[in-house]
């Protein structure tokens, strides 16, 4: 690890077992953690207790930090020559604004590094089993987010997207799923296609419900998830109903704690 | 780890320190690796000198074991009451077939869990600083595969594709990337779109080759790169162009050796 150095970190979908080797060296050898709201309390807990910490927010509906004030802190931190770890839900390149920041630390000739995390599509394929691509059923998989500005409308392509061989995820999406399986079926995509939301995977607390296009928005209402939640819309979604030898190994509390001892 | 499992692992994009923890974790315990050819040297080099390793091979062009000896394979294993890991690069559920190995597997009452994987689209990414999703260059991503049964058509919806507002991420591309480029360009995509290709990302044997949707083919046909090749297409890949403090942690030889110390 280098001071005056900015690694922008995925903290990965919320198992601290599912935090990259690096990512858990880097928390636990930094001089000071800038987090997100969405970073899950089990890695938190691997902060060690001396470690500054520092929340920007971000959590949807909350009060957060401007992104501005955030690059202008990273930056402030690094010519203190402080080690800094700017710790991100999921992957910091998808969805989480590590570009953003990065530009500033390259406008501010800060040195930076990104460490990958495993996505929230990641983390809830493969702790519900359902695959984002799978022969016969979807050639591909695409991500999207249902997040948009206040009053806005999804500026999304949903001729596009409305391909029913392409696993489609949306990400961040319980608000906007009533609107984005309304603009789909009236795209052409089939009322019955196969949709499984999930919370929190990969945690103690993960949450799922197993429903179609037609229905989604319904279920949501009546039984919701909290957020953020992902979809998982696709022919796939369907072989959810089939697992039985599963055995995922949600991580349980008390959290296991890891010393990573190198040697070469 | 329980005798008897399946672990369906994703080795990520090559870097050792870019395992997650549970799967370094799993190496390190397993009583039997099956591995593709994609997993690197470097992360083959974690596996214990005891533990029986089993290539199934899976490298373009060459001799592999046909999938369903696969999937025998691991049935057989777990009966033995030995404990699997079934190495794949990138993730088990992103172009991994790992469903289709689970699908026998819940046939045969095999229990099973997947470990996701960095795929290669997120190593590219950080090593190479091109965001998968920027605000104002992509609102979403997607992967695809350039891979194709031989003598077929690419199976690809190029309307649909051709979204410039998208990230489109080709996996093994390397032999179709001409082909798709001009379909890409038929489909009204601008012909000076940037597109970064990258062979072994986070590895010390790491290369990459900026260029444009109407040049890559011609760029790729000169100065060619080991498959499998990632394509980065989208206006993301100009920003690797403006890059000059990103400081990727490429990993070097001599592979640093791990030890991961549990305590409660």
């Amino acid at each position: 690890m280098t001071p005056g150095t900015v690694y922008l970190v995925g903290a990965g979908p919320g198992d601290p077992d599912l935090l990259t080797v690096r990512a858990l060296r880097l928390i636990g050898g930094a001089d000071v953690v800038v987090h997100d709201r969405l970073v899950s309390p089990e890695i938190m807990a691997l902060i060690p207790p001396g470690t500054r910490r520092i929340s920007v927010g971000k959590a949807a509906g909350a009060h957060s930090v401007p992104q501005d004030q955030i690059n202008a802190l990273l930056v402030r931190l690094a010519r203190d020559g402080l080690t800094v770890v700017r710790l991100k839900g999921g992957d910091p390149l998808i969805f989480g604004r590590g570009s953003e920041e990065a530009a500033q630390l390259e406008a501010a000739g800060v040195p930076y590094s990104y460490v990958p995390g495993i996505t929230a599509a990641q983390g809830a394929a493969a702790a519900t089993g359902v695959p984002l691509t799978h022969r016969g059923l979807a050639t591909g998989v695409r991500y999207v987010t249902g997040h948009r500005a206040e009053g806005q409308p999804l500026a999304l392509d949903w001729a596009a997207l409305a391909d029913p061989e392409t696993t489609l995820v949306v990400y961040m999406g319980a608000g906007a799923i009533p609107e984005i399986a309304a603009q789909l079926m009236s795209a052409g995509m089939p009322v019955d296609l196969p949709v499984l939301a999930v919370a929190h995977a990969t945690t103690p607390r993960q949450a799922s419900r197993r429903s179609t296009l037609a229905r989604i928005g319904a279920d949501m209402a009546a039984n919701p998830l909290e957020a953020p939640v992902l979809f998982i819309i696709g022919h796939v979604a369907a072989l959810a109903d089939a697992i039985t030898h599963l055995t995922p190994e949600i991580m349980r509390p008390p959290v296991p704690q890891f010393r990573l001892v190198a040697s070469v």
